[in-house]
């Protein structure tokens, strides 16, 4: 396999790159817009993502598996076929599900005993099963099956919670190695990324990190953030890692977050993001401006002819105004949701691009301060 | 005022028209798609609008005077400036929503008291208030304000509400005549129809259509069917009526219906259309084809690769398969709803457009027995 990460400029710490794959070419620092069950909550489809910029779209492994099932999706053809999109797909591993959302979970060193959230069935998970399962989904990048710890947790028992999810990345390891060698599977180059855990625990976090860059994976995500924590024990647990974990490989920080830890995760070396944050905020009608976030259905909007925010290419900016919008989401109409959540994940994707052209620009430190400043954020 | 409607050619009743206003020209026969909020519900915009080839909006007076209120369309430049939509717009007159939604509804010579669907709050419609709030409104056409008669009512009560509607008619056009002429009035040029009523007394029916004929309207609308009566009351009601009212001016069946009914109403001489059929059809999931409706939601269509409708060249099945937008409504995603009501919407704007084929190449009665049979419908 050739080399999928290039590093094209640094500045500070943070990373300018491309990472390449079956379904096209990833720019690097870049967020993945989250199309949970294969659609974009708030009527946003895959020709709308096109649309606002999104270069990879990430959906869900647990609630794929539960509706319409992976064998459906895989009958179809894979993800990509299923929902008509072309370009890279992450698939998550189903564990951050299995943990947040399923009922009556039972952990064993084999995998992981639940109730679905929907009817109540009694499911199993474990590395291998998730490896099948986004193997029938065929993303371009599939998740290691890891544990996501709570914070705050025990040291002891988040110690061999770690330990435990080593043994299942490898595990992964040699599952996916072995369904992509398989004659039938879909995306026989699908991608592998392992996980570090560790909760707070600098220590137990670098260790981790160490480990896991044994393995030869195809990219390296930061798990289990954003779960409780403050942002300054994020950030600290983000520069103890990041240089523990390979540089030839992109970094991805699960799960977060607002356009300010994003800012400053990539000033540490984070390359990959996701977040549901943009599309909830949008369905509740809080929408990011260039001068902070705002909610539409304020008052002060009624009769409000600007968009949502001055100069922005979105379809939403480009095409309605604040004081219709707002209409809409005080009428109970479906569009004001749809409008917002386009608004937002527009927001982030430009964020990512403006973020690239500073690192490669090299203004990249001026870049994330004055962004602070516009949108009233203590840096 | 120049001539507005040209009738471009006849085949047997049915009639291929042009009707010019000053949002451009609308060919007919033609089905408006019904926005009741500024919005066509099912998160479809104005943009998409575009996309699925139609001629027409319609919105509501009566659920725009509540929320967010015509005061506040004038405000923001009316209609169009709000919705950014620059094609015709026709507003009801809020009648039908008084007689079907409100609650507490006096009828009084002057007008209607009635309490508001939404927080019961006290309001007064009469001609010249429906009159004022559609300037306000701003729409292209803006419709008489009429009693809609419930079917059935006893002979007397009809009579007596027909007149007064013609009452009503005339209060309607001097008051529309005195907005067009004020210097505030945003669309100056704002369109009158009158509206037939009678419930299904034959007789009645033509002494309306007789008595509005004397008006000088822009066009004269059919209503208050599609309320209960039989299909074949209602033919029999076009029937009568359609050679009563000007052959000069264009012809609006209001709330009707299904395909079939509009082709039956086209070949007895009827222009416009509107209902909000397909769209609420839409939302459930129940989506028109070239073989009769099917419920997509169906177990059959699990793995069919299909689009809704082989053929079809709506932003749904270029794209999309029936099992994918199955599995949306299953796992209850909004792009359900959005891409069969785009779907159903199209269905609709391009039957017209093929009926307009159909005059025009003077086929029109095989093409109607043709798509009877391909819908399974008896004629």
């Amino acid at each position: 396999m050739s080399k999928r990460y290039t590093l094209l400029k640094k500045d500070g710490e943070a990373r300018r790159g491309e990472f390449r794959t079956p379904h096209g070419v990833i720019q690097t620092p870049v967020f993945m817009n989250v199309g949970t069950l294969a659609a974009i909550k708030g009527a946003v489809s895959s020709m709308d993502l096109k649309e606002i910029g999104c270069q990879v779209e990430l959906s869900n492994t647990y609630h794929l598996h539960l509706r319409p099932t992976d064998t459906v999706v895989a009958k179809m053809g894979g993800l990509h076929k299923f929902m008509n999109w072309d370009r890279p797909i992450l698939t998550d591993s189903g564990g951050f599900q299995v943990f947040s959302l399923a009922q009556m979970r039972k952990i064993k060193e084999e995998g992981v005993y639940f109730n679905s959230h929907i009817d109540g069935k009694k499911i199993f998970m474990g590395p291998e099963e998730s490896m099948q399962i986004q193997s029938n989904l065929a993303s371009t990048i599939a998740m290691a099956f890891d544990e996501c710890i709570e914070i705050p947790s025990p040291r002891d028992y988040v110690e061999r919670s770690v330990e435990r999810t080593t043994r299942w990345l490898e595990r992964c390891k040699i599952e996916m190695d072995r369904l992509n060698s398989l004659e039938g599977t879909i995306n026989k180059e699908q991608m592998l990324f392992g996980i570090n855990q560790g909760a707070i625990f600098q220590d137990l976090r670098i260790n981790h990190a160490k480990t896991i860059s044994k393995f030869d994976l195809d990219g390296y995500a930061i798990g289990g953030l954003a779960v409780g924590e403050t942002h300054e024990e994020m950030y600290r647990t983000i520069e103890s890692v990041v240089e523990y974990l390979p540089q030839d490989k992109p970094i991805y920080l699960m799960g977060v977050g607002t356009p300010s830890n994003i800012l400053e995760a990539v000033s540490r070396g984070v390359d990959f993001f996701d977040c549901v944050l943009p599309a909830r905020n949008g369905r509740h009608g809080h929408v990011f401006t260039k001068h902070g976030k705002i909610n539409i259905m304020n008052a002060k909007f009624e009769l409000d002819s600007n968009p949502i925010d001055e100069g922005c290419q979105c379809p939403a900016c480009k095409n309605y105004s604040r004081a219709y919008i707002r209409h809409l989401f005080k009428a109970k109409e479906m569009l004001a949701m749809r409008l917002c959540v386009l608004h937002n994940l527009y927001f982030y994707n430009k964020l990512m691009e403006d973020i690239r052209n500073a690192i490669d620009g090299g203004y990249f430190q001026d870049f994330k301060a004055q962004k602070h400043e516009e949108w009233g954020v203590k840096a």
